[in-house]
């Protein structure tokens, strides 16, 4: 039940050897989790808006084949395991070709805007959150 | 009187022809204006927790010869002409050969963080720019 | 007879003020146009690939309202005046509720990838730009 | 024996929250692997001139503390294990107040930038590394 994204390399992503530069994942990945959440009634601008935030605790990459330049990457977002203090996605970044280029996971946890203290996941989006299961 | 500023080119800020990407030009100017204005005893994180943010009008870029990866670029940063409600600064911006690479101009001005409304530029500020000439 | 491209801000492309920062919009004036040539028939990336690159010489922006994370963003490009050696498009960023937020101008020229010589615009690439008028 | 190198974060690399947007890390990281490199006597430009990359084959990140703008960051890099095929570099990044806000972990391997096949380290470049055990 993975969530499917999709984001055309940018000019500006690619290194001289033509390859997308490893940093540039990190945005696809927040892209595609955005949209995600959004497909699931959860704007993110909006729960910032309403003071609550999601910083990343952790995030891993695995480079598999390099995407390039105007490459239409599909990015497959899913959430790993129980959602409570923390919450786990999963990426998988494929090219237009069904090649796998990349992999990753991004470990978030919820925190207060104003006091920067970590909290529970709101009820409210826990139950948006579920109903993609 | 003019400051020089040296930045090293990062690796993913080059693009698949190996030249600079045009848009980071932008960040090359802010990093030497920053360095430039701490030179006269202004920092502008302080200014901007002080309420004074400095946003920019306009930009104008001229692109000479293109500047490569690990490249050690000087950026010269100087003010042109009168400071009041907006200050405006040119870059040149040379290769370790001392090849002019791109030049630019940059058109600020000075807006009360709270309100977003536009202010004069702070007595304090002035002085510190004047002491420059 | 604008062509117009929709771009999602980026969370990271937003700075603390929580505006875009402006070194983002060259990023997307080429997406921008880099749509608009595909509209026209024309992939950039094969461009490159077939020896024809399109450097900027120069590059204005205008800076009118700030926009800012989420925001959908209408990016309406068009080229001005006649395309031969050089070749001018102009960009109107407008935010979702229709308030223009940046206009920009970005003068490219055609060079042989190998020599990075200067160069005509290619005549089958001349017919399809002329096309959209 | 670690080396350590000094970045002073970027407008341009903040988030609304005033953090440092994640994805700018591997950046870091990458100018630090670079300098540490450069310390030891290998230019890693004329290492790729030469026809060796050193792509990444896998990334990882702790966050641990929020880094801000203008924040001086010492990014510290070591090299772990045995270097053959591959290279793993290990980082810790610290603010001014030497508080550690990330660490981090890259996995690169040797390749031959014609083929795209990967190779053992060149001894040559061996010898430079284990110079600084």
């Amino acid at each position: 039940m993975a969530f499917i994204h999709q984001i055309r390399v940018r000019y500006a992503e690619c290194d001289r050897m033509g390859f997308v530069h490893h940093s540039n994942y990190a945005l696809y990945f927040e892209e595609a989790r955005t949209e995600y959440m959004r497909s699931l009634g959860i704007s993110y601008k909006e729960l910032e808006d309403e003071g609550v935030i999601m910083p990343l605790r952790s995030m891993h990459h695995e480079f598999l084949k390099a995407a390039r330049y105007d490459d239409l990457l599909s990015i497959e977002v899913s959430v790993l395991g129980e959602i409570s203090v923390r919450c786990q996605f999963a990426y998988r970044v494929s090219n237009q070709e069904g090649t796998l280029c990349c992999t990753g996971q991004t470990d978030l946890f919820f925190v207060q805007k104003e006091s920067l203290k970590p909290m529970r996941i709101p009820a409210s989006l826990k139950t948006l959150f579920e109903s993609a299961r």
